[in-house]
């Protein structure tokens, strides 16, 4: 069954997670592959939001981690679709972290992500048509499709 | 420090969970209890939102589950203060499920919780006012009125 | 195959939980949502042992908190079974938290909840009937009956 | 403090665990070490009861496992202290599975576990005396005591 | 399909383990129990790695803790088959704690396991011959066969 | 307390893991953040190793899955020192993934990734110097130095 066309609100998704003891080393600091574990499922959600399959990650970009989290802090995840390649998707996935005291919200990390839609016999599979609703997501997909360009020729 | 007045609006909080192996039973239907947790960490997510300490349970009243939630599905959960009391909150959380392949969204539980804010000194500690910006949230804060007193008389 | 007539004995579930930072907020306070997924497996495992099926969570009455629960802290949960309805079971869980340097312990929270008993096909399924062995046992049926009728009313 | 003498019925402790997806491997079948513990976190909690401190793995005598663990199946686990020596405890740690679908216990494995107490200053401590209540205690302190002498002698 | 004879090297696992709050009691010291299950982990690896099958638990030596193991801390696992007999094969697994502060490595604990060999009809199977490449190996497999005769007359 | 220079070799770290259920989606493929959350943990003991502090994530340079990973599948990954600079050190994760039935290894993933050495203070502070003990180091120093300098242009 072919899906029908979709936009980047069909598959937006937001995570809130509450970071515990077990996330962070002994500083009281979350480990940053904690973050990246949470970002891969977020990013995978959006994915499978857009495809209606099990969205599989095949890559994702340099990320740089700009501001410490702790135990007790809030992490708010956005993920976005970007754009929809023949049988896959690159999604955005941007991360905040709040202070529980404060409630002030810093970006922390983000990064774009590569997922491959699985089909029922496990390989790869058509995805939907991504549709661009504003000026702001065609420049979004151009991006992505510069982004797909030097991702294939740094292989 | 005593805290502004805060609306709703500012402690809002929207968590979405990804139903694993581990969360479900041999049938792979998720545990109950699971998705009782998870309303409890996003419940006490929007209380700490409002008072910024550390909100403890105090309460939870009667809940059903009106559909089965399996693995692969997503768990969207939405977590509104109702009102504040003294150093009480009620927070409605409310629980819908999506099917991953069909993205369809079916209300699955929702419940009442009281938090309680703890203060530095580990003891119970007056909550900022909730401020209300409609009649859909004057109404909102005397039914919570009302099942506050409910439950007072239940003990 | 229908199971034979079961007393509340034959399904009694006693658990022994220790409280470890990862189920504690930062000022070392266990979640009530972790207390609430742990009465949910104690529940469903005696209601397992009566209908020797899986037994899905439909409901749980309202539930306080009366005690704080620490890191370090036992949590011992019971369950026993107050009723058997058609293909439903009612559960009563009691949770006590024992203080690890005392010894001593403190009633914490309790709940009626309400199981369903799923057969083969993924349906409700009969279970089989509770015998009531004494005026105790009778009474805790009456009530039951009561908690269930007052439940159907409240949707 | 000293702590007053105490019987074995006072530190007596008994648990239920649920084996899920995450306790067993590809065949389904629970893997040893996470038996081996919850055997420990058991043992640990009666030696505690025994000395109010904190108690930490010594020892732990050779063991067999008799029976399989399948995912579904209650792991029911039964600890008693037999004998308290100077800073330190030997603990019996029994587990039975019980099958979901009939109820049948097998026994599974046990062993002889060896805690010793912890002080306030992070050094063994003097633990209290065991009570002999009746002639089965004492050949089980006799028996503790030969166990005993056959680890130091392993040394 | 019979498996070509192996050697000890071939199946020779290491494991690092970071010791985090969830593995610790309250006195930030790792539970017994959690090196328990590293070593059976690492030692069914070794096991599977000889008979490219699944490897279940059936027996473990007696152990010793020789050295507490501190949140923080770095657990080096090193598993190395001693013997194959018939359905079955004997595993050296040695654990050493690694200080965070200074790298200096401490023996903490070992010991000698038992895994059978599980074929595709849930069934013991056969395992590949272990060949000894050194008189080391021999002696190793000679040792080995009298903790065996030594466990079987334990029963 | 300034540590003396160290080579490639001190710190090198080698990790097993054996993907569970819990690890996995729907279909039995690990989690790619599974994946990265182990390679985080792998090279930020490397760092330690280097620094004996804590080290903390500050950046992942872009990644791609190469080849799926399988519930049952062993996961094997090797951190090792590329460089010191300043206050951070660049580390280069390498993943395989080793087919439990057939033993066969196939490159699954790797990534730069640089750590940054956190102090008493919680502040960033000096690592020791990474001594270059064969040309090979030679060439891997410089070219980290070179991926550094590309890191700091795309900010």
């Amino acid at each position: 069954m072919t899906e029908a066309a979709k936009t980047a609100r069909d598959s937006l998704t937001e995570m809130t997670e509450l970071v515990l003891p077990q996330h962070s080393n002994v500083l009281g600091t979350a480990f940053g592959g904690t973050v990246l574990a949470w970002m891969d499922v977020c990013g995978a959600i959006a994915a499978q939001r857009h495809c209606h399959r099990v969205a599989v990650t095949a890559a994702m970009d340099d990320v740089s981690f700009l501001a410490p989290i702790r135990v007790g802090d809030l992490v708010i995840l956005t993920a976005r679709l970007t754009a929809a390649f023949g049988t896959s998707m690159e999604v955005h996935v941007e991360v905040k972290v709040e202070d529980a005291q404060t409630g002030h919200r810093t970006r922390c990390v983000d990064a774009y992500m590569t997922f491959v839609n699985i089909g029922e016999d496990g390989r790869p599979s058509a995805v939907p048509r991504l549709i661009a609703e504003t000026a702001e997501d065609e420049r979004r997909q151009r991006e992505a499709q510069a982004r797909r360009e030097a991702r294939l020729a740094r292989r």
